[in-house]
């Protein structure tokens, strides 16, 4: 037997605000952070699971504060028999019903539920000797089925319509696990579409994201329309015809507000208008979708949870499905979402970039290429250029894709050099630095 | 000029979990507890501001966090210049980007805002030297309309909306003023209808609750039909006929359970079905309320913020809206809750109870009143009679109603007494107390 001997967080800050890296229509200055976990046993194998949340800086500590509350339901425990029963373990932490109270099941507490079973998710994919996705994706049907929490979701997906999804991607599982390993997964890059960048600058990345082999580029538009007007004729004019430029507005508008300003920039043809509107309003974004049809709705990075997936799907809303790594309960949620949107037939291209979404998201959509969905079709990562030197196994991009992890885990771990540099000393501490 | 010294934080618990009080079926063992702040200023009158958000318990200390995480934004800034201008100071708080990451709007960190902008309320309320509810009354449309956030509302409710509103409720002010001062406000009870209580008090409370004059009664129920469909049979043969029975599942069912378990219940006449499922399920409610007609759906208390109201009432999923004092962002946001019920022309019965609810919506629904709905009819505040000796100014109930305050400030100020000896030490110095 193996106990939890301690729950550790770290508050980790990037000062990425001092350069414009990541400065878009509603988070002008991020600094870019994790609310960071480790989970230690008394194993002899020495294996920690490593997670976090990642924030954009202030209230990193609140997020810390949050994870700390959970350790009680944790160490001291047995780690093989929280490790065996994923499913028992995240209801576990999801239904104390005191700390309920403070979501339910969205914002800080939610998140930190999410960052404790992604670091025991990482510590069991770690002792699997496999990369989280491929350990996923050996499980059978009915493990998986085991993992999820179904409750307020039956009226549109059931177990037994999960299982259905899930066998159905068993066929031709071995040769998609084969070609993940030889060509990777696609990527996007929003690296050129930062707003703080030159027109010279967005011209230059737009072409550098071309010859890399990137499939597709995005920019940040809605706090001037002029702006986004000649942003927009620049990076077009800056690609091949028809390269699929998406657009993405940070929530920064309402209803009518989005219809109108995404029908002035329809004629640059975006590829998808991402967060359009507050990511509560399922009602606006159905609105929206009707209003600017044919083209999508993308959203997720800020959906709170499973619940709030299921009606953006429901209603219409959302077209393309942009999970993120650490938003909502952690993997088997996340799971749960994938298991969603192939039961609506949506693709799922995950929200990555600020720091480590990169390296925990890519397991989500290898699984779901290999055991759920069991389709590239439209599918793609998002990749920022930031921060990965920061983790012990970065993600890699080659030729415009995602390469596949080898290394055991779940890919969260960072460098311990890099947890003690950037642990956060206090405002008082940076400002004299 | 005054200027805002301190935002001091405390940890409030009670232990209520050693007797069966407030227990239901997803909240089975709540210390009623607040996350409590206190603003002071270096201002000659030595008034302060106090507020609270409301907890069940573990996690009180996250949420004490995210109210320290807010002081940055307040300490040292010109008081009078804050509290003249309550809707900029809302502004100021939610829309600090890296904060908002953490939600946007909801959880931890929304209650946290609406905690220190609470506080402003009774600090401002207090220097008028008036009630807060007489407080609000007093100001013009304009000044109500200039306390808003319209972002993501103005779809189904705009600024010029809002103002006819208000507008129209300025005939016959003086008159309700006078009334409620004379008669008090309607209250309903759940002392009852706890999920602990045997049958002989059960029975024993709905009798009392009945001669003392109140309004409703209301039960929990969806941890077991059989116990359901008991408890239902003797509160209806201890109250006169017709006489109203709400019933409340506390977020316990999915679609389906809650359409079949309510029609089960029917033939007790059910006065409404409270928290049926996921807050978060808005096409959720809207297929039960339609699954269940003519039994209303009543929601609210754990509605994160004014955009999820939004969509009830777009959906009908919502018949009665139940705002709660400390789940939103202040007591801006619940005012547009109050316009977003008028415009839908839906009643609000509030959510109260726990420590110091009671005392704070109060406030909210005499100003809907006196200065928006301009009507009791179907209103009524829930009442439970736990804690109250704890408040400078306990919420005061007479003949099954509540009197309407006088004392200057918001009601949230409790004893000093209290609070000293309920500031929690800890689970080790608790567990050897």
């Amino acid at each position: 037997m193996a106990v939890i001997t301690a729950v550790e967080t770290v508050d980790i800050r990037f000062p990425t605000s001092l350069s414009l890296d990541g400065s878009d229509a509603m988070n002008t200055d991020p600094d870019y952070s994790a609310a960071y976990v480790i989970v230690r046993t008394d194993a002899l194998d020495g294996e920690e699971g490593h997670a976090f949340v990642f924030t954009i800086g202030r209230g990193n500590d609140v997020e810390v504060a949050a994870i700390q509350a959970l350790a009680r339901h944790v160490v001291g425990r047995d780690a093989d028999e929280l490790l065996a029963d994923m499913g028992e373990t995240a209801r576990l932490l999801t239904h104390d019903s005191q700390l309920r109270w403070l979501g339910p099941e969205k914002g800080v507490m939610h998140m930190a539920i999410g960052a404790v079973l992604n670091a025991l998710w990482d510590l069991r994919a770690k002792r699997a000797g496999k990369p989280l996705w491929l350990h996923l994706a050996s499980m059978s049907p009915d493990e998986i089925v085991a993992l999820l929490d179904f409750r307020y979701l039956t009226d549109v997906l059931t177990p037994a319509d999960a299982l259905a999804i899930l066998r159905q991607a068993e066929w031709g599982k071995a040769e998609r696990i084969a070609a993940l390993l030889a060509d990777g997964y696609p990527a996007y890059t929003t690296t050129p579409g930062w707003l703080g960048y030159s027109d010279e600058k967005l011209a230059r990345l737009c072409r550098e994201a071309v010859d890399e082999g990137f499939a597709q580029i995005k920019l940040k538009v809605g706090a001037d329309l002029d702006d986004d007007l000649r942003r927009l004729a620049v990076a077009r004019s800056n690609v091949p015809p028809g390269f699929p430029i998406a657009i993405d507005a940070n929530q920064r508008w309402g209803v009518s507000e989005a219809i109108s300003w995404v029908s002035a920039l329809a004629r640059f043809e975006p590829a998808w208008i991402e967060e359009p509107t507050s990511p509560d309003d399922i009602l606006g974004h159905s609105a929206i979708a009707r209003g600017i049809s044919p083209i999508p709705v993308a959203t997720g990075e800020h959906v709170q949870n499973r619940i709030v997936f299921k009606q953006l799907l429901q209603s219409g809303g959302m077209q393309i499905m942009q999970i993120d790594a650490t938003r909502v309960g952690g993997v088997a949620e996340n799971i749960m979402n994938l298991l969603l949107a192939a039961k609506f037939g949506i693709r799922v291209c995950p929200h990555a970039g600020g720091v480590g979404l990169c390296e925990a998201v890519q397991h989500l959509s290898m699984f779901d290429y290999v055991a759920v969905s069991g389709t590239l079709d439209g599918r793609m990562i998002e990749y920022v250029d930031h921060l990965h030197e920061h983790f012990v196994t970065p993600a890699v991009i080659r030729d415009g894709r995602y390469v596949a992890p080898t290394a055991p885990g779940a890919g969260t771990q960072m460098r311990a050099e890099s947890v003690d540099m950037y642990t956060w000393q206090g405002e008082a501490l940076a400002a004299t630095s």
